[in-house]
């Protein structure tokens, strides 16, 4: 379903010479508008939003147990809120709307940098909080990949002055208890952190003013080898190979966190540059050692992450054995809300991309065989024709018994269909039960109480109704 | 907190000149970036997305029991999809987003025209569908009466064909329901029908070509006198005396639903024209008598909705007593699937606006004094310093307990607190249990459970701790 877009993309073009023609009044058969959804993104079936919501419920039950509140920000914000927060290459991503007079605005491009902002302008300095919205980039989108131009993100952030590495460490925490719970298959959280790059491209001689670039590179590593990421440094980048050797040796390494430590103090790499920033790590692993939130952590030195506002940890996790990239990412940034206030704040948060999510559940779901019930419905209330009652009036007073009861109750909207056909419409649907009125149940004041999934049917007194659907279906 | 965008507004001016300076690299303190957000936008704060949340519950479970499936479309669309479709006075206020190569996109005006788009993508016949969702309207915000830029709609719809009128009772009963679950006071569904204002035009001798333009200032009687919309439809929009006299006496009719059918009957108003549309709205009121929906109805034929779609019903509710405006407006737009797919699906619906229902629902909290807790957390874990045991490795030991025995549990990110300070902080956030534990605690593998609203303390061994804990909140 989701490939539809891409398919239509011809019948839109070939719409668009029609649309000249219209004057937004009910065209013809022949003249239909185009009836796709724009490239990049997705409508959600029935079936994906029962997904969607069980994601959604893992994974804000996990924020919430650790004293998270929602918050929630337009979805465009003025357009220098955004500019220059997301690196050459994302800059160019943004969705700007069109001038039609007022603000300058642009669709949001992540969650970051509006929460950044909403700390500053309710004048925040501290805060704990979850934030589940869409967000745009104008990226050349791949629905195999799950990479949309439109597509969520369950951003977690903790935001204020703390004692080192806490706020980081249960950010780590949560991270593997999500993704422990969405049960996806195996994975790993790469973990790093800004100022040891920082250390590592100094460490090479590499001057300052090249630091973006060369990230930039680096951040490839995982879709590339180090052997052309280093002929991209040296030939495009100005790296010299004496440089690009002593970058070489830092920047492959990685393992379990407390070896990789330890490696790289008997190496004496961090000795002067980064030894700060070491430590920060060290301190990191022994808080998630603690809260035991480290047995599917892997310190990576080749972690770079492309956005410019992270100024400390940095980490990424990817599912294993798959080629579906990052499934979450984010990091440190303690400079971000003080271009937007006088008051700098310091916070730590990461982002999951739940579009890849769903793709692995609906799979799940499929290749499971089990069936998503779409319809929630608990009942029907089906008639058998008479001529001496008006059956449509009892049917609508025992389905205001129903919902006045708070009983889910769908309708039939064809009030002449023979009882068969009725019955038929609740089983397709999956509905679980049927009570079935004719003219003797009205004069009794009773009704037939049909079970599909016992396969059995009862004579129940209307007044007994309500009480005895609530049994069934444990309410 | 809503106002803050409204008086940020000169700021913000202030700051053009200073980011022209900028080049998105982190600026001195002396030159933020302007920190609003867009006018006629809102954050929503913690506070805020409780009473939000609670809202949408009571929707949701009222769309639920009738049985409606949740979908989702994205916040743009072709701008193809949407031209057209509301009016002279709607399509000025549409969003587009710049052209920056590829599709022209606009964003959605509403989830109807989206809806309709969305059957005829996927070639449903029929489908009973909720969505809750943010639109966007170029409008003149009004913070005060409720009226923003960006605000969610939750819209409920049926489409395919069905029985006359069945699919319109059930609609109007699911309004009935949302505002008297909702609570927000006297309401009233204010009901009537296209087809029975285009008679009356007709009857008036107002010639067709006319029909949208005269719509439009019948429109506005909830607002406006008769005596001024007149005026307006024989200065400005060429209807003559004689017409406007013999339209008076029809628009200004309203009441109590079969009252007014019964005195139509008797005045023989829609003797001919309307007669067909005259005998549906007695057949809706009879099922909606049945299912007891008929209570908060009023029969309105001054009822004239702006959008073009509509086809049969119409319908608006209004809080009595108060100046908000419409709260809730819909109808029937039978032809407007027909506009992007070869099979026209009948379809009626409703929409619920939420902003103004938030804005009560806040109001109510202020006034009642009820404080909601935003943080949700049973408890935190704080501890009494020691020289000879690492207490930050045992707090977190008891974290990861609670954690994943689904306890949410909130951290306090500063380390050396005292006791006091930690227990503070439980109590400012409202949080009700406090587990410390001490050098003696942790060599006897017990802890002290706080109870703050009983008061009391208890010493209780570790292994009992997730059972107590939950069993205190009720798991």
């Amino acid at each position: 379903m989701d490939q539809k877009p891409e398919q239509q993309e011809e019948e839109q073009v070939q719409n668009k010479a029609q649309q000249k023609q219209q004057q937004g009044k009910q065209q013809p058969k022949e003249k239909q508008l185009a009836v796709k959804n724009p490239k990049g993104t997705r409508d959600f079936l029935p079936q994906q939003m029962v997904i969607r919501r069980q994601a959604f419920k893992i994974i804000t039950d996990v924020f919430e147990q650790h004293g998270a509140v929602e918050i929630d920000t337009p979805v465009f914000e003025l357009k220098e809120t955004l500019i220059g927060k997301y690196g050459e290459e994302g800059g160019k991503l943004i969705y700007d709307l069109q001038d039609q007079g007022g603000e300058i605005l642009s669709l949001r491009y992540d969650l970051t940098v509006p929460f950044a902002r909403y700390l500053a302008t309710h004048g925040y300095k501290k805060l704990k909080r979850y934030h589940i919205g869409k967000v745009y980039r104008r990226d050349n989108p791949s629905i195999q990949q799950g990479r949309f131009r439109e597509f969520f993100q369950c951003d977690f952030d903790i935001a204020g002055e703390n004692d080192p590495m806490v706020a980081d460490a249960e950010l780590i925490k949560i991270i593997d208890q999500i993704f422990t719970k969405l049960d996806l298959g195996p994975f790993q959280i790469k973990i790093s952190n800004r100022k040891l790059l920082d250390a590592m491209i100094q460490i090479a001689g590499i001057p300052k003013t090249q630091f973006k670039t060369v990230c930039s590179s680096i951040d490839k590593l995982d879709k590339q080898p180090w052997k052309e990421i280093r002929q991209e440094l040296t030939e495009k980048k100005g790296v010299t190979e004496e440089q690009a050797d002593i970058l070489s040796k830092m920047v492959q390494l990685r393992g379990e966190p407390f070896q990789l430590i330890q490696q790289l103090k008997e190496q004496k790499i961090f000795e002067q540059q980064g030894k700060e920033a070491l430590d920060e790590m060290e301190l990191l692993f022994n808080l998630l050692k603690y809260m035991n939130g480290l047995k599917n952590v892997i310190f990576d030195l080749s972690l770079a992450r492309g956005l410019d506002y992270y100024t400390g940890l940095i980490q990424e996790t990817v599912l294993l054995g798959g080629q579906l990239g990052s499934i979450s990412g984010g990091g440190r940034y303690d400079e971000l809300v003080g271009m937007f206030s006088k008051n700098s704040i310091p916070c730590v948060g990461a982002s999951i991309g739940i579009e890849r999510i769903f793709a692995i559940l609906e799979d799940k779901y499929k290749k499971s065989g089990v069936v998503l019930r779409e319809n929630q419905s608990d009942c029907i209330v089906a008639t058998i024709p008479s001529k001496n009652i008006d059956m449509t009036a009892e049917k609508f007073k025992i389905y205001d018994l129903l919902w006045s009861n708070g009983i889910k109750a769908d309708v039939c909207y064809k009030l002449n269909w023979n009882l068969g056909k009725q019955l038929t419409y609740a089983n397709d649907q999956q509905i679980p039960y049927a009570i079935v009125i004719g003219e003797d149940e009205v004069k009794q004041e009773v009704v037939k109480f049909k079970d599909f999934i016992e396969k059995k049917e009862e004579t129940v007194s209307l007044k007994d109704l309500v009480q005895i659907i609530k049994q069934r279906v444990g309410k």
